[in-house]
């Protein structure tokens, strides 16, 4: 029987690499998606059908909406910004940022690890593209670890330690890209996009989908999303 | 202007103290509650009137279904333990723990934080009486605390540092109440039992209404929710 793990899955490009990068280490992958009050649908469909494509043994979409407490465009009336130039994209902490987004990601994710009697966490943060986002780095992922292992039931009897992958941590996008798709990852089912068109199609214009165009473009190869 | 903190209500007996606590202690109180799937809404109700009776600057109520995951007899179909002896209630970890709860709603609460821009967060664990319980020790509670203050834009930019405020932590049941009726709170307001009568009132043997019982008795008072 392969170990299970718990994967943090939105259904974008970094997501569905760490699934499959899971899957690739011999996991029964358990996929966790979140209604948190996204202004789009578009990537929990997208994660709905990564799930099923890449393996999955079950995925789940938690609803946690977080927009009550606001602060965020990508749960509030913020504008989405777009067209900003590469060099900004990595230069303070975007308003795309979500209030303590991953702490509460990897919170339900540790939940559900510990009804499954599982040790094993992926999420696919990266310190590169994203270098904003202080819930994104290396000592943050270390750091939650460590919490996960004081608060729960398994770990205090002693039965395993929490461990929270984040095997795409040092990778630029160009390099998860081609790492996905040695792993059978086919990226025109993921969407990257934070303000998606009234058809679900990408803007092409916000950060995300600025560096998702980097990445193809640095990879030589051309988004099949696009 | 008084400092803002964010306190986890849930309505029971700790949490009024620890939002009476933050109150006393000089801060604008920002109540935070939680449907989380929950098998009665009592709890809610109790949380929305001590928020309001004790002078919360608000109360927010997250939905944040648990449910989908299970694991705990709070959430899903187990039923809850009744009549335990009071030297069972403290050995081992009960089936109403409710997987990694304090790890997700004390992140919720940080988003909060961040949002509101405040650097204290409240929470009225106890490690005397609810030893079962992972997430309810001290050293969860200081790893927290450290894991916030490397999730957060406003510690990450230098801003301030993260605090999680565990004021009951040390102290028995009838400390805890003998400290709540110091600074004025009406524990009729408040609901602790875990399976409450379809009329709302408390089972009376569930261990939490064992362990608040208990907790009157020792302080020779007479419960006045009972």
């Amino acid at each position: 029987m392969n170990p299970k793990a718990v994967v943090l899955l939105s259904g974008g490009l970094d997501s569905a690499t760490a699934l499959a990068v899971a899957i690739d280490e011999g996991f029964d992958a358990f996929a966790l998606s979140f209604f948190y009050g996204q202004r789009h649908q578009v990537e929990l469909d997208a994660a709905s059908r990564v799930a099923k494509i890449l393996g999955a043994k079950q995925h789940k979409v938690l609803t946690l909406d977080m927009r009550p407490i606001g602060g965020s465009a990508l749960t509030g009336n913020l504008a989405v910004p777009k067209d900003r130039p590469h060099d900004q994209l990595s230069s303070g902490i975007p308003i795309t940022y979500v209030p303590a987004r991953n702490t509460v990601f990897l919170s339900c994710a540790l939940a559900w690890a510990e009804v499954l009697e599982s040790f094993d966490i992926f999420i696919g943060v990266n310190a590169l593209d994203y270098s904003g986002y202080p819930d994104c780095r290396p000592e943050f992922v270390r750091s939650f670890e460590q919490t996960a292992n004081l608060a729960t039931k398994a770990c205090v009897e002693g039965r395993g330690a929490m461990k929270i992958h984040a095997p795409l941590m040092h990778l630029t996008k160009s390099q998860i890209i081609r790492l996905g798709l040695g792993l059978g990852v086919d990226y025109s089912l993921t969407h990257s996009c934070y303000d998606p068109l009234p058809n679900g199609k990408a803007c092409g214009h916000c950060d995300s989908c600025i560096l998702r165009s980097k990445g193809f473009a640095e990879a030589g190869l051309a988004d099949p999303a696009a």
